[in-house]
């Protein structure tokens, strides 16, 4: 098996600032192409041990994938430090001075300074292009290593990981693309039902189809692996099953671009889009969370004019026309006021679908009554529309992130008609 | 310095399916107690490549911290490699067994078979009481390195950590509890302007307070650490100098728990709550994202009472009263539009004051005369609004995270009536 290592350099590593998230999705992408990451090692921004830490490493494996430490400060030391181990000067690299100047250019920055450090590289090395970032990746080899040179920033690494490195890599791994992964993104059930179904309904599931399971809250990833062509060819027999038994759970896209997170907002607005739908939402507690995380999504406008965010009872009866007596009579936190909520927002915007939310997201509002993360949601069409009321109980940021994808998922329901009831319905209220 | 390492064994860290706590928790506390991680390493749970791996870092380090790989199954190797570097023999541990027996007794669990291998422990080894799970700790001196084992359950290493390692390692920290590290927030300025102002206005800055820096995108952090009681003296005088110049950008905020992260938003809505005021919000390109920032503080609702969604051109009339006219002629995008979004948000919400925002976010909708990322925003009081136009091109996602926090720090400038004009400003359009 190819030895892959990785080194991650950066003080901020170290002292506990940040939570290394590079390496695991480094780690999940290898693992899906067949191969495995062997070592990984970080460190502070230290001359010396880092130049150390190179050169033990190009010789234990062949590939090093060094990130971290390419930015603008003096406390970006990769250049410098992989130079010394491979023994050869800096120079400004003139294809990466090239690429921060049209960087800069387009963002109106004049380049300047301690910029310019990012384009002092060793002599001799290839570039590795950033398409996202000022700082440009390199590659080199050596002691029989190639050693990949890579930006700290999550998302600049994500992007030249699969556009640049898994290409490089390519080569060296014999059993890229003899592995095939399907994901399923699943909402309103759990890990542990989730295995209870296979236990108890596909006891007799082919040990070929690999099976892994991943928390990404508040969506839970469900991958299934197959590494032959035997695997391969059960393997719409078998996720056929799985769509039984879980398909209401299951989020489908129209076109999912690689780099983009599969979420309930772009489940929704590519649904909406294809039945040439609008939506509107009415939000108290949630505060915007579910129109911000529909208009995240590229091509929203088609299908998103308008959202309210009411978070006081005078806007609500100001600006959806909930009645007075009514916030009066039932509280802001409501099955009357929640419904009034959504056919204000309807009648006003004109849009096809909507959904309103009222509720306690804490820590301050509870009561016995009306406990903190007690919610009431409305959703569907004119005329046509049905309440919940919910208990979460959680942080207030949790509730909010809970709440707001509940609310997106039930109208994706009613978009398909789903007669099942999700199971966060059993944390209901009174 | 002492320098101390931290081994991490498991395959479930080599395959990206956790993401590593254990290690930043310990990391934060050396922090706090004056000391430093020097180097970590990541392993799977390969026998030799652990046993050389314990060797190599036991000659480099002072203190070797080990951790995981300690459990009752076969992929748990830690007591066997050390046994094989420090060449004992594996002995069943008198002292663990009765720690493993109370354990699963208190539990009503039988000891029995595999478990069993957890007390199974090199020879001449002293025990570290674990106080929540089933696996002891043990630590050994080897080429002059104090090596601790540890489990690697995150809440079983914590008490551990607090309640016998700390102890053990007092001794060998000499600054412990004599370090002090101030942290500021900065938005609106990067980092290598911030170290230009260092190296140019701050030339004579003293060596005993460090600084630090660290991109929490979109803020920067920078961090002045102290480790004696001279350094803590000068240190005021110093923060004082760095306000002068930096103040402009550096939030404030009343009440930060120390679990909650420094926000635009946070330091916004404590300003409005200290001014008894209240804002609200007009949105096109950033669809609500300004609000949900807001409402996502606790404590939001005596600050915020009505945000606006108005992505399309028909509800920016029909909600805002936007003129029709004004649309056709200016285009959305334009200061005139967000001018009357931002006038029409002031008067029907009533709040004293507004930030309004129209822009392309792409990847869409980009025109020679308006590129994506092109931006206007309109901000202020009642008969003081002011208008901006920014040109930010990047992915849909930064940009309008960007552009809420610029809107959002736009009014806290005007609430503190800060005169100096935000650095963000020279991204400007036409």
């Amino acid at each position: 098996m190819v030895n892959i290592q990785f080194l991650l350099t950066g003080t901020e590593l170290m002292v506990g600032d940040i939570v290394d998230t590079n390496s695991v999705m480094l780690a999940q992408s290898l693992k899906e192409h067949g191969a495995e990451l062997s070592r990984k090692v970080t460190l502070g921004d230290d001359f010396s041990a880092l130049v150390a830490e190179i050169e033990h490493m190009s010789r234990q494996a062949d590939v090093l994938i060094i990130n971290g430490g390419l930015g603008p400060t003096e406390d970006d030391l990769t250049a410098e430090a992989l130079a010394k181990v491979i023994a050869r000067p800096l120079e400004e690299h003139k294809e990466a001075l090239t690429h921060l100047q049209a960087w800069c250019d387009k963002r109106g920055f004049r380049l300047e300074g301690a910029n310019r450090k990012q384009v002092i590289l060793p002599q001799g090395i290839k570039l590795v292009a950033n398409a996202v970032g000022s700082a440009v990746g390199f590659s080199v080899e050596h002691n029989n290593c190639l050693i990949i040179c890579t930006p700290g920033v999550p998302s600049e690494l994500k992007v030249m990981w699969a556009e640049e490195i898994l290409p490089l890599l390519k080569p060296r791994l014999p059993n890229l693309d003899k592995v095939k992964t399907i994901k399923l993104h699943l909402f309103g059930i759990g890990e542990s039902a989730i295995q209870n179904i296979f236990h108890n309904q596909l006891a007799d599931w082919p040990k070929e189809i690999e099976v892994g399971y991943r928390a990404a809250s508040p969506l839970v990833e469900l991958k299934l692996t197959v590494r032959s062509d035997s695997a391969e060819k059960i393997l719409p027999n078998w996720q056929a099953k799985i769509m039984g038994l879980l398909g209401a759970h299951v989020l489908s896209f129209k076109n999912l671009d690689p780099q983009e997170p599969a979420t309930i907002a772009k489940c929704l607005v590519d649904l909406l889009a294809q039945n040439n739908q609008t939506m509107t939402t009415a939000e108290s507690c949630t505060g915007g969370l579910i129109a911000s995380n529909i208009t995240r999504i590229a091509g929203s406008s088609q299908v998103f004019e308008a959202g309210y965010v009411t978070y006081s009872n005078r806007i609500k009866s100001e600006l959806l026309k909930v009645s007075p007596d009514t916030l009066e009579e039932y509280g802001a936190v409501s099955e009357a006021v929640v419904r009034e909520m959504a056919e204000g927002a309807l009648t006003i915007s004109g849009s096809d679908w909507v959904v309103a939310v009222s509720g306690i997201a804490g820590p301050g509002g509870g009561s016995a009554e009306k406990p903190v993360g007690t919610v009431w949601l409305c959703w569907g069409k004119k005329g046509k529309l049905k309440t919940q009321c919910l208990v979460y109980p959680t942080s207030r940021q949790n509730f909010q992130r809970f709440i707001a994808n509940a609310g997106m998922d039930l109208i994706r329901r009613e978009i398909l008609e789903i007669k099942e009831l999700p199971s966060y319905f059993s944390r209901t209220g009174k």
